[in-house]
């Protein structure tokens, strides 16, 4: 099967004009078929102060209401084609894509008895064809952080959950690499020193849970991870996004989240 | 030749959420193959207040700094995106496009040795082989007023000249209808009555507007859609958006513009 190379991009990086093109120059140089998927860091919250409206957020998760929605809409899509047109001045064959764009990710609106976390949604399905089809013609597609409910409405949708679901629905058809970037050099076991795990294979991810060397933030895009690999994605790479360039390499310095 | 409808559509019904829907409503049952083009009406300017930017106008005419075509980048890329997944709930297989996506539309910086306009595009190339392929896929492109330089730049671009160019790119596969519509009902004899113009010819094009009948913001409007028909637009129509159904009716009630 051909390899395909799923990279999403988060944190920092996305805020940060020179760290941006960096990362860029390094993902166009990924060999063969590869997707882009990308939330919009902090800038989100950034415009809405700007704009003189309070993100809500309840027990550290962001509430999406109607004004939230319009601002996420225009941060992430608006992040979406500038990246587009970097990765043009590349001469890589970028289409800038929200899950509404044909139709490429349903999803439904969150339902939730005791917080309504407004628009935001849980994915149903991915139009694997068009992904195919697209990736097919050496189009790279570059997926921004919103699905739709396919009667109209946009919803903020995260983006490590994107990213691994479009990896799972392209694992059929190709041998894909799935890895998320960010801010770190990887899952670290210790924090201050920067200590990387190079390995995280099932059996041994309760334990590192139990233990607390991965808790936090990590958890979600672990198990991002691990529901990815059982659904046929290859491994799933975890690491600080200069290092998108040795993501193939021998001397990769990140994380490896694979079965066994 | 396969008949293609490529409606431009600016004003007050985007910044108006009852008329957008109204608009695209009618807009879907448009029968065959068709392209959307966007502005951003005043939104963007809207915004750039919100946000403490006062907009920056010379001559009457927009200078899109660095801050402005940020900004302007979000407020049509979120709109494009908004409309694509409307779009999308009235099983209109829409596919949001700035002019770098798929390098749609190639410009380069204006120039202009007494005023420096900014982020503004001078269209150079529409690439016609993609968006062939696009609706001959039956996808309906919705494309925005953004063009890029092809070396990482975005470019804030005329939706009018945008529509023209693509019709134009489009004639010589397809018969091509080129459709302007906004808040008034064509163009007008007299504003008060709202008399409107039904049919514009060449020949009198002159005479129209010597004597002041046609002026001010209609003018490059025209002489867009003038340029057009030169390049092998069969007609170009200047309606209001609520008569989008009508564009090929009997009862059409706005203003045809043609050779002879």
């Amino acid at each position: 099967m051909e390899k395909l190379t799923v990279v999403k991009i988060g944190g920092k990086v996305i805020n940060e004009e020179a760290s941006l093109d960096g990362f860029l120059k390094k993902f166009a140089k990924i060999e063969g078929k590869k997707i882009l998927v990308h939330g919009g860091g902090n800038i989100a919250s950034e415009w809405q102060r700007k704009l003189g409206i309070e993100p809500k957020m309840i027990e550290g998760r962001r509430i999406t209401d109607q004004d939230a929605i319009d601002v996420v809409t225009m941060i992430f899509s608006g992040l979406n084609k500038k990246m587009v047109a970097k990765l043009q001045g590349l001469d890589i064959q970028a289409l800038g894509m929200s899950g509404a764009d044909l139709n490429l990710i349903k999803s439904h609106k969150r339902m939730n008895v005791v917080i309504d976390y407004g628009y935001v949604g849980d994915i149903e399905k991915v139009n694997d064809e068009i992904l195919n089809s697209l990736i097919n013609l050496n189009i790279t597609p570059v997926v921004c952080a919103l699905t739709h409910d396919n009667k109209g409405q946009l919803l903020n949708t995260n983006a490590d959950t994107i990213a691994a679901a479009l990896a799972t629905g392209m694992s059929e058809t190709h041998e894909v690499d799935l890895v998320y970037c960010f801010e770190q050099p990887g899952v670290l076991s210790d924090f201050e020193s920067k200590t990387v795990i190079p390995l995280i294979v099932k059996k041994d991810y309760d334990g590192l849970k139990k233990n607390g060397t991965i808790n936090d933030g990590m958890i979600p895009k672990i198990d991002n991870a691990f529901h990815a690999i059982d659904a046929g994605v290859g491994q799933v790479k975890i690491c600080h996004f200069d290092a998108i360039d040795k993501v193939q390499a021998e001397d990769y310095p990140g994380t490896v989240i694979c079965r066994k």
